[in-house]
């Protein structure tokens, strides 16, 4: 039996996944911590009983959603991709869901070449919560948001720059320049739609940009300010990191 | 101190609610299951001391979810209707949230004089369920849905009929008789959104029209089989009832 398994060539499974990351402790696998990449690592056991490295392009953090998340694992499986998808989700719960399973180069892996990612991040600016949305964003009470303002300031942000004042937990050796393709605000009625598009981010980046863009919305700096920032490399001067809840992995682009 | 209670002017207190109704058995208070309107009462009677009576202008049920119903209660706490809306939000779990409260007249009750109550109803049409959308959604997979066929289809529901075939537990005696003001369907990628306005509903109308309407949707009745359900009058042969996750009770007009 052991060389019909070994006979058997060895393929490379890319998967489209949309989470809720509510329950979850973020994308990576952590010691006590229920992880999404953890979770789906189990459902594939009881697919091909084989216990695999999943790949995943986004490491998002604890209770960051995905519509586009991209992962990759190795497989000695005969299953049909569409097959894979399904038995995936028979066995996932319903706040992970396989979109896509593709059959893929072996060179392919998520983590590497990719072009673009893009995220979204919703606020709720109103003077009260909303219960349909609480999971999926971050409620700003008060004033409206200045989104003309706040639009002013995102141009600042677009092109390549070294974003250290955007990120937490970053050290002196590492390389902090990114390239920002595109920072779009959309509102309709109480909701605020950021949408960011990068050839990569930093940690915490896009929230620390959301929590400074807030800042500019609400007045307490001026749009010009988001530039100083930048330039000061120093986090201390941008804004606070916005939660979590409000983020959500939309596409990657290799 | 008992007659400054009665010296007190009695108020009628409007509220604009919204809530998720994933985790409730329905709007109306029952024996022994956990409802909306019950747990709107606990939270009144921690602000007023008052155990009130709440009316709710629709009887959602089990599942459904809300981001206009409207209730009233009356009451003899002297706060302002915003502090009374907060209050409620401060109390309420993060499910349930009053988005507004106003002082109406004595004369005003939620469950009369609707002129108009508009829904919502969402179809997620897809090989693979939605991870966001699972709890504000029906599935329907395989072939894609003919939005055309549904909307030729949902033209004869518009006007005012007889709407006996499309409701659970009617009983003889009953008026069937509603009007339907508007059917609109709309697809943007795999959701499908159906809004449906009319001065009134019968027992699960909303949720038997959409079954009825994916049917259409299918190829598996013609659209003109719809006006022969409705002249039918007869329950069993219009569709299943759609699941009650997927509707959202919009509006309501007075």
């Amino acid at each position: 039996m052991k060389s019909v398994a070994k006979n058997n060539t060895l393929r490379n499974i890319k998967l489209l996944i949309e989470y809720e990351g509510t329950h979850y402790h973020g994308w990576q696998t952590q010691a006590n911590d229920r992880t999404i990449q953890e979770t789906i690592i189990k459902a594939i056991k009881r697919i091909t009983a084989e216990k695999v490295t999943l790949y995943g392009a986004g490491r998002t953090d604890a209770s960051v959603h995905a519509i586009g998340q991209v992962a990759n694992f190795s497989t000695h499986s005969r299953l049909a991709p569409e097959r894979i998808m399904h038995a995936l989700n028979a066995y996932l719960p319903g706040d992970i869901v396989a979109k896509r399973a593709d059959d893929v180069p072996l060179s392919f892996n998520a983590q590497r070449g990719v072009k673009a990612k893009t995220y979204t991040y919703t606020i709720i600016n109103s003077k009260t919560p909303s219960a349909l949305q609480r999971n999926f964003s971050y409620l700003i009470r008060g004033q409206a948001l200045d989104i003309n303002r706040m639009r002013k300031a995102a141009r600042h942000l677009v092109g390549k720059h070294d974003f250290r004042a955007f990120t937490t937990h970053s050290n002196l050796k590492q390389n902090c320049v990114r390239t920002i393709y595109l920072v779009a605000i959309s509102r309709h009625k109480d909701l605020i739609q950021i949408k960011v598009k990068g050839n990569g981010f930093l940690y915490k980046m896009v929230r620390v940009i959301v929590g400074t863009l807030v800042l500019v919305g609400q007045g307490k700096i001026k749009p010009v300010e988001v530039k100083k920032i930048l330039d000061s490399r120093d986090r201390g001067r941008a804004g606070p990191t916005a939660p979590g809840r409000g983020l959500c992995l939309v596409e990657l682009e290799y």
